[in-house]
């Protein structure tokens, strides 16, 4: 029985939890018993702390936390601040003034070793005391207490909630840190401070003592891995760009001498503390704590490393096993000749579409577009059939879209426009850089705004229709007022039986804006456009309006509700000033007392209509169900 | 300019490439006279290398090669060889006994560093050549031509065609390597090779003389990045669950002391080597790889080195930085509200359904479904309304589904299972792991086989629907026969109607597997089906049949093309035997000359049906499109 001996989802459930709540709760168990190690007694105040403290947390990077035992246990950050202080520093004095200080290569050595390089004295990297002692010299801030005051602003914005210094920690850290101050006089020495090294010790002391909770760990991780955008709170805690290199240094030094087997059996960038606590971040998906005081002879929490392990091993979580991104960015590709816009055309322009419907591509995107999604999508496209003339991108689905996706779909857009093809964008409000990107290029181009960016895919899949249809219509005319005898209801009719319905129907006028049908009131009327353009409209689960069909002079409207005997279904609101006739049902039936042949006619006309609607929306149920 | 100014976007576009054909010339171009460094000289052989040959490819775990350069001039693989060696010696002698004789710990100095342990006297790691050497010794085979037959069969797998040995690369190796024998020795002394060294030496320097191109590497790169898999040919080089362990030290030891630099700059796992290659992975997303000969004094390719750092910055390839791939695992999410099975419903179901659908929730999944993708669909799933009793979860455009998810998703249809809730799944036939771990689930919870799983969307909507009106009519028995008196067409007439237009009307019967209406076909009849079901099927562009519709006696089928004036668009199968009414267009055309009224009754009878379909068809379309 293979479910049964997965570790997953092997026990009985317990009713209402998720089966990730479970997991947990069994993870917890299978280690609280586990009593090896000791808490850390280098100063008093640490060794207070329970060693059956045990708490365990999952951050994910849209906000969930799952936790577990002693999760909101306070306790001191110690060493976990290093990784945080390393991406403040970043952030105050730039890239090249903090590397001119401190290195980013592992020292192989433990985490209290010294490791100056031996020319310049550069710590080898900020994860080792002398190099977080450096790197918390560089953050902004003319005294010890300015500096801290930074510091515990920043951690606030990644826990998602306001951090405060344990003083009696800290006094108990000042009083008892003699090796820590021997390494800033050292570095005082190669001029790596560049001042007495009190104030920078200091503020080191207090940034280790900053309290937090495993829950506040979990969701600083998550932080990390929603490349510094605290998911619960959406609070930015840390420049996008300097995200990579706080976990560089994490994945390359976090870990010390344990360095390698720790990427080899838990393959995550993290961090450990003296206190107890361990932090972890699959970026891109979640952050993950654990909170044990009991170390193993490293000085890193003996639980917390069978935790890490076993979560890797049992939740796949190495940070180099990852999804395949690149084909789930494609949520459906399909062509124009099986959907279409909700303009609703004629027969001749539908006809037309029938025809040259496959010319146009539609693609919709999803997720975040970094580059291997956007090459496949781009290889798509590039190596569509080349009778293609246009393709659509959706974006309404895309939660972020990099920079680097931006410039290859704006240069796919300008080869595009250049060999005489175009590609139309939809939903780009959420993104606004590759909106920008597109309208420079436009405007270098000379071409007018508006042209090749729509508010939803349903506007540009009408614009993409337009050009195909007046490509191969220059000179078209769009009618904007039929007469009565070429509408079609009246297909088939003589003058006289045109005349005839005429004198049943009552013509209507409506100003731009106004509402024709609202949904909910009785049926009465059908509708006959003789000028203008009405667009039949629905409000959405979230309130939004979505519109089921724009109509133009020659068509009529409000059939449907009429014969399924139901009240309207949608609002029709006049989008021009329009002339309708009314034709109420009860006229249409006394027609048929005296007409039978002219009602026929009628319904067979609307019967005609209804069923090509029904065509249409199937080729496009079956186009979105298989696209 | 924005656009202007990027590296991406910037050039003039070359007719008919992709804008990342056009990236990769501009690359190889910027760097194609930079002339430092020098070819390797160590052995006679290196020394001929044109030193101005200059490669780039990048392959995609899709399969897809771009290259530009010297993409296909052979050289020898050397120290890119190592990490292949250790994937081949994890699968041959299992990772236990591989540790017990190499580490996987940095040893942050140069590639010819001995680097053995103090104690043991294991090299360190198998980057390095003591490491490495010990490595092709674990190599199956019991002489060094049977390992070596071994190593080019599974480099050629990784490569997708067959690679040799360059005789003369391995002479000039075998006649040189004074170091790599003296190291062979030293680990002889330790019993890390645990017999006479020359048969291992003798393996490993054929096996840095296997010939490889620019563009095999990025192959063999692509096949990390896949899982093992290669993605041009499909064939598997390793196993899955070794790739990790293959990258984890390629990423930690793969660039010996110059790894910390590597991972802040670059941030893929890579590989040198001293013929000119590097090879670097982004799991999950592609493999790169750059030729030239020119080496710096750390002896890595010069131009390599810029390229990987001008690649993975603005590309934003390091391999910490991923798209989030949580909410693109959700394709859609909907209810039976809006989205039916193809079987249609009679007036009261369909009702019943329209009032209780919301009570069950369809979730189509897609890419690869790994801990943070299951984890958001969970939790969805978890947190969904407790009105809802059903769950449909597609896995139509799933592409993989790790082990950890299958345990958790059969996990939570367990725990829904136990509280009176049914989670179906649908078109699990790519996802054997899932399947067979569900099956025994059910089985063991004694639930008939066939009642979760079903072979795609439609048919679970379809069990889903049963199930939601089996609860509420309890008693309910489906009519296996209608009598013209209670059809749908025709409702509101007389006993004297019903039998007037029955005399209009001949009897048809249908075998089980007959086509009553076959597509193309030109359309007079409507069939009013007695006795039986049918299916309408239509053959999509992939040749597979898909269902428009199953229909039960009393309603009726064929109207659209007759209404429409058009060709069969569809075929209708008879699902068993089958007894139904054809009722021709032109017998309905005279009936209505003798009783109009008759007719008008029949023709809004099939408006009404007809109306119904577009109503049901357009939530459909608005539920695929905002889901």
């Amino acid at each position: 029985n293979e479910a049964g001996s997965s570790p997953i989802a092997g026990s009985s459930p317990i009713a209402g939890s998720s089966p990730i709540d479970r997991y947990l709760t069994q993870l917890h168990a299978r280690y609280s018993s586990l009593n090896d190690g000791a808490v850390a007694t280098y100063i008093p105040e640490l060794a207070k702390a329970d060693p059956s403290w045990f708490g365990i947390c999952v951050a994910t990077t849209d906000g969930h936390v799952y936790q577990v035992g002693d999760a909101a246990q306070p306790f001191t950050i110690q060493s976990i601040s290093k990784p945080f202080a390393y991406g403040l520093a970043l952030e105050d004095r730039g890239r090249t003034r903090v590397l001119e200080k401190v290195g980013v290569e592992p020292s192989g050595e433990a985490f209290n070793s010294i490791s100056l390089a031996p020319q310049t004295g550069c710590p080898l990297n900020p994860m080792i005391n002398a190099g977080a002692i450096a790197t918390t010299s560089l953050v902004n801030g003319d005294t010890a207490e300015q500096k801290v005051r930074r510091l515990v602003e920043v951690f606030s914005a990644y826990a998602g909630r306001p951090l405060t210094v344990n003083e009696a920690v800290y006094v108990s850290e000042r009083e008892t840190g003699h090796r820590n101050r021997a390494i800033g006089h050292m570095l005082r020495n190669f001029d790596i401070l560049s001042e007495d090294p009190t104030s920078a010790l200091d503020a080191y002391f207090q940034q280790c003592s900053i309290e937090v909770t495993c829950r506040d760990l979990a969701v600083m991780a998550a932080t990390l891995a929603n490349e510094g955008e605290n998911p619960v709170t959406g609070e930015r805690a840390i420049k996008r760009e300097l995200v990579d290199s706080v976990m560089s240094v994490m994945m390359s030094c976090g870990m010390y001498d344990y360095a390698g087997e720790w990427l080899y059996w838990v393959g995550l960038p993290a961090k450990s503390g003296v206190s107890g606590g361990i932090m972890a971040v699959l970026p891109g998906q979640l952050g993950l704590a654990v909170f044990s005081p009991r170390l193993d002879a490293r000085g890193n929490s003996l639980r917390g490393i069978q935790v890490c392990k076993d979560l890797s091993t049992e939740l796949d979580l190495h940070c180099l096993r990852v999804p395949r991104s690149g084909r789930a960015s494609l949520r459906a590709v399909y062509d124009l000749s099986k959907v279409r816009s909700k303009r609703v055309r004629r027969e001749r322009e539908r006809r037309l579409l029938d025809d040259v419907g496959r010319r146009a591509k539609i693609y919709e995107l999803q997720g975040d577009l970094m580059f291997a999604a956007t090459e496949v999508a781009i290889r798509e496209i590039a190596e569509a059939d080349p009778v293609i003339e246009s393709a659509v991108l959706d974006f309404k689905r895309v939660s972020q879209v990099d920079r680097s996706s931006a410039a290859l779909l704006v240069g796919l857009a300008e080869e595009w426009r250049q060999r005489g093809k175009t590609i139309l964008f939809a939903s780009l409000h959420q993104h606004r850089t590759l909106e920008r990107m597109l309208a420079e290029k436009l405007d270098a181009a000379g071409v007018p705004p508006g042209s090749a960016s729509f508010a939803d895919l349903d506007h540009a899949l009408e614009a993409c229709e337009d050009g195909l249809i007046a490509r191969r219509n220059p000179g078209r005319d769009t009618a904007h007022v039929v007469q009565l005898q070429e509408h079609d209801l009246f297909r088939g009719l003589s003058a006289a039986g045109v005349a005839l319905v005429q004198t049943r129907m009552r013509l209507t006028r409506f100003r731009r804006g106004e509402t024709i049908v609202r949904a909910g009131e009785p049926a009465d009327d059908i509708f006959v456009l003789l000028e203008g353009q009405v667009s039949v409209m629905v409000e959405l689960a979230g309130g939004q309006a979505k519109r089921l069909a724009t109509l133009s002079p020659g068509m009529f409207f409000g059939e449907l509700a009429v014969f399924r005997h139901t009240a309207r279904s949608a609002d029709v609101c006049a989008d021009t000033a329009v002339e309708c006739y009314a034709l109420p049902k009860r006229e249409l039936d006394a027609l048929g007392e005296a007409e039978p042949g002219l009602r026929t006619t009628l319904l067979e006309n609307i019967l005609r209509h209804v069923s090509d609607m029904v065509a249409l929306l199937t080729a496009e149920v079956t186009a979105l169900l298989e696209g």
